[in-house]
């Protein structure tokens, strides 16, 4: 089934204890079409400046990631610069350039607007409400957002909650829009205002799955070397929705296994800056990251006799 | 088969968010014994002073906890106060009086020494040390430690490390003394100095188990509402152990169960104050929480055709 994002594509410089990256392809709508397409054609809507090295996004255009919504407009692209230390939990932003992507007023090609499983990536709910506007009937919408966007645009926010079937938010963002210390009671606020689903990422200690009905857990791959952690929630995001879109099947079980596909895709991607894992890694790969998540997890419950 | 463990016998006056107690029972072989009593019979070493409730252990021997190694001597008993705030994850210690713990020198009821499970739990290493030289032939032996030891008894922990079949320590005091920020590395690092096995406690973030051949992943439990986190380490490390002394099974796939059975009992005793919770817990609790774990982590990983 056709699975459309929409959200930033940006000029990351990032600095972390290993190594230094200046201006590589960045952004959430990069990041998650990068994973997802590994699953899924991926129909791509953003919005880049005159400056933008569009030739580097050549490599997306060859897997299957449509570009047709990926506007060329008069200015500067969307630059972050950031710098993650020791740990590599939280990246210390350094500078953030909006340029074009302040004026953005997301605009769906005609051939985008029956897209089946949708993913509004991490930009002003406003839009996102815009976004889904233009969807003619979507099987599945997810959302992201942030702790900005809960502060300064929470009643938006809110009349989105009720129009998607997933938020994927990080665990001090449940937090913070919910105003609940526990995240079992956080889920249980968002789950009573509109999606069935919620996603709280917890970075290096793993995901939460919550429904009406169930909790599911997935670590996080416990690795011995990451490298760059930008771009983790995005990846993991598009290979959850790549999954669900090349299945197109809800079932829990099958929810599940999204979410484990995800939680690989996020392992892979901390492995060097930028998309450059996400490009390299192969579905063999990624078969053998879920068996390992597998074997991470497995326990045989029946006690010996 | 007989388990034997030795640690603190305290009284713990505890503030959280959601109440306050005052002098109750507290301290890591109280908690540990509790917890295990679930599952085998326990033989407690520790010390208390001769203002020591001791009516109120009354309950614990009642459960198979063998107190003829609680030795009671003159002067004040060991006393800790605390106070959790919002979100429960760590402690600030209000005060510490060790009074008779100060001057604690195990020593092994003869009937003891032919322990064949033993847990060290958090004392100075050096004391570790002499409890091993007083039991004749054990199987299985593990410790615990706390950044205190690590930082001021770091050549007496090392050689301990030497001597132990397993070390249970958080993820910090795991940072701490291994001077690794990544859990893989620090886990590796131990691995190469005696333990054939670690496990890394993340309190809410759940807790690993490190081998040389494979690693294991339990969740904590997600709780809708933790009353009070104090004694949960050693909770976990009593189900764990007690399950062992139990099965007297140490293949990974009975290792891995006794992690949950673990963390099962690390869920149950944060629902209350003191050990109140560890008491009144059932077999089927256990076993409910324990398929509990089960649904939250299991995933097909088989992908539909």
């Amino acid at each position: 089934m056709s699975l459309l994002v929409v959200g930033s594509v940006a000029l990351d410089s990032v600095e972390t204890p290993f190594g230094k990256a200046d201006e590589v392809l960045g952004g959430s709508a990069t990041y998650f079409s990068a994973s997802a397409s590994h699953q899924s054609p991926v129909q791509l809507v953003g919005v880049v400046g005159d400056d933008y090295p569009v030739d580097r996004l050549e490599t997306l255009r060859e897997r299957r990631i449509d570009l047709a919504g990926l506007e060329k407009t008069e200015g500067e692209s969307f630059r972050w610069r950031g710098r993650y230390r020791h740990d590599l939990n939280s990246a210390e932003t350094l500078e953030t350039r909006l340029g074009v992507f302040s004026h953005f007023r997301p605009k769906l090609p005609d051939q985008f607007k029956s897209a089946s499983y949708v993913f509004l990536a991490n930009i002003d709910p406003r839009l996102q409400l815009q976004v889904l506007e233009q969807v003619e009937k979507p099987k599945f919408v997810a959302c992201d957002t942030m702790n900005f966007w809960i502060e300064s645009r929470r009643g938006d926010l809110l009349d989105l909650l009720a129009k998607v079937d997933l938020i994927t938010l990080n665990d001090g963002e449940a937090r913070q829009l919910t105003e609940k210390a526990n995240l079992v009671q956080a889920a249980r606020w968002i789950l009573a205002r509109g999606p069935k689903t919620v996603l709280i990422k917890k970075g290096e200690h793993g995901a939460f799955m919550f429904t009406n009905e169930s909790i599911f857990y997935a670590p996080a791959y416990p690795l011995e070397a990451v490298f760059d952690t930008t771009g983790a929630g995005d990846s993991f995001a598009g290979g959850f929705m790549g999954y669900l879109a090349r299945t197109n099947d809800l079932s829990e079980a099958n929810m599940r296994r999204a979410v484990v596909i995800g939680s690989a895709m996020g392992s892979f991607v901390v492995e060097a800056f930028s998309i450059t894992r996400l490009l390299s890694v192969t579905r063999d790969d990624i078969d053998r990251r879920v068996a390992d998540f597998h074997r991470l997890v497995a326990f045989d419950q029946d006690m010996p006799s």
